[in-house]
Parts: structure tokens; C-alpha cells; sequence
């Protein structure tokens, strides 16, 4: 098993950068604006990039410190993982520690879904911090894959 | 062990972009402007971020396609790592597969350095790409970290 690690500090407060993350609307603004769902536990949040994307059940919300998904449809790679963030509050900052756990193998797929992620939450950063994120299809692009 | 992945694509040459991973120049221009060594096999290469820093032995160097370094100083996670980068040519983008392998367990700091290496990253990719990176003092800060 393998797993995708990152940490980005927010200054705003761990309510801010929760409701991003559990909140349609929160969630559209920072990583892709094709999201659907009630990012309630056990329902389903659909995300959309063009004709790709992932659903994520939504397994764990223990307000404002912890989400986990677990990713039930999408690419093979991803199917079964888990995606689990952390929040803390430290000095003037929101810390936020994520992981995207449980690949079967370190494939160049998952090497790209890490900087990939990287990207994706300094636009969570930005979302928070200026009200502007840069979701898909604003996001930056970083390889040939997108 | 625990390892970061990243993947990025370059849209320039392979060969442009093995020079800005093996000359003091390219390191300066992307990663930190405080880079000293020659850059050869088995010679170390200095990197500084203000008071802390990183020495990188050279173990390979395999024009254009792989470079391997060592840390042999810096923080105590780091040291006995490695960090390899292979490239390959994809269309119009020199593709690049990053790893820095071996660390003892996924600490926070890990979390920090993958989160930073992909910013660092897209530096590599700026200057190759533009002539202009983001090296340290200049990089983008990304927790209470930096």
C-alpha cells in the first residue's frame, strides 16, 4: 500500500476550511465546479472533471476537526482508497493534514493525483483565504495529463 | 518506508531539463538561489534556505534520462533518503517522475515536504519552460512552515 501525503496551512479559522470541504458549494470552489451531492455520512459526492471524476462516500465528519471518503466509483487506481483530512488549529493558521490512502501500487498515475492534490489544495488555500480557489476547469495545469 | 511521488510535464526538452536538475545554474534558478557544487558523481551539492538546508551526495547521473542523489546532512528525517528523477520525452512535454524514497514514517514534516516539492516542482517547470522559477527566497509558502 501506498499513500499520497500533503500539509497546507489556511489562515482562516478550522470552521472556514471544514465547511470547504464538506459543502457542495465549498467543495466547487476549490476543486471542481461539476459537484454534486449533500456531503452528508454515507451519501455519495459526485465529482466531475469533463467526462472523468470520482464519487467519494462520505464515511466520517467529526466537526471541525475530521473528514474521511472513501472512493467508490472512478478509475481503478482509485477505487477503494480512502481520503481522509485532518484539521488543526495552530497560531494563525488552519493546518490541514491530508492523506489519499491505500493505493495497491506506486503507479505514474498516482505520482500525478499527488502533485495533482498539491495543487488542488492551495486552490482550497486561496479558496479560503481570498474567496477565489481555481477549480477544474480553472485549475493549474501541470502535465500532459492535465 | 515511505515515499513522495510527484509527476509534472514540461513543455520544453528532456535534455533542458536535465541540465536545470545537473548545473548549479538550473538548481539555483528553481529550487534555491543558495545552491553550491559542481554537480558531479560522488561530489556533494550545498542547498540553503537560510539557516537550514539540505547536502545531496550525487550517486547517478545517466544524461538526460536519470539523476539520483543521497541526502547525507540535513534535518534528521532526511538523512539516507533519496530523491531520483527520471525523464522521458511524451509529445511536446518532457515528462518527469519524481521520487524522494525512504523515509523511516509519514511524519507531519513528510506531509510538509511532499506539499513543497510539488510547488517546487512547478518552479522547475516555470523556469524550463519561461526562463523565470521560484526559487527560495522567492517561493511560494505553502503552511507556518513555509
Amino acid at each position: 500500500m501506498a499513500d499520497i501525503l500533503h500539509r497546507v496551512g489556511i489562515k482562516s479559522s478550522v470552521e472556514e476550511t471544514y465547511n470547504a470541504l464538506t459543502t457542495c458549494e465549498g467543495l466547487a470552489a476549490w476543486w471542481t465546479r461539476d459537484t454534486q451531492g449533500e456531503g452528508t455520512v454515507g451519501d455519495p459526492l459526485r465529482f466531475r472533471f469533463g467526462a472523468a471524476g470520482f464519487d467519494m462516500k462520505v464515511l466520517e465528519l467529526n466537526a471541525p476537526s475530521r473528514v474521511l471518503w472513501q472512493v467508490v466509483d472512478g478509475p481503478d487506481e482509485w477505487i477503494g482508497t480512502r481520503v481522509s483530512w485532518e484539521l488543526a488549529h495552530e497560531g494563525e493558521y488552519a493546518i490541514v493534514l491530508f492523506r489519499h490512502e491505500g493505493w495497491k501500487a506506486p503507479v505514474e498515475f498516482m505520482h500525478h493525483c499527488s502533485t495533482k492534490w498539491a495543487i488542488f489544495l492551495m486552490s482550497l488555500k486561496s479558496f479560503v483565504e481570498t474567496g477565489t480557489g481555481a477549480p477544474y476547469p480553472n485549475d493549474v495545469k501541470i502535465d500532459n495529463w492535465n
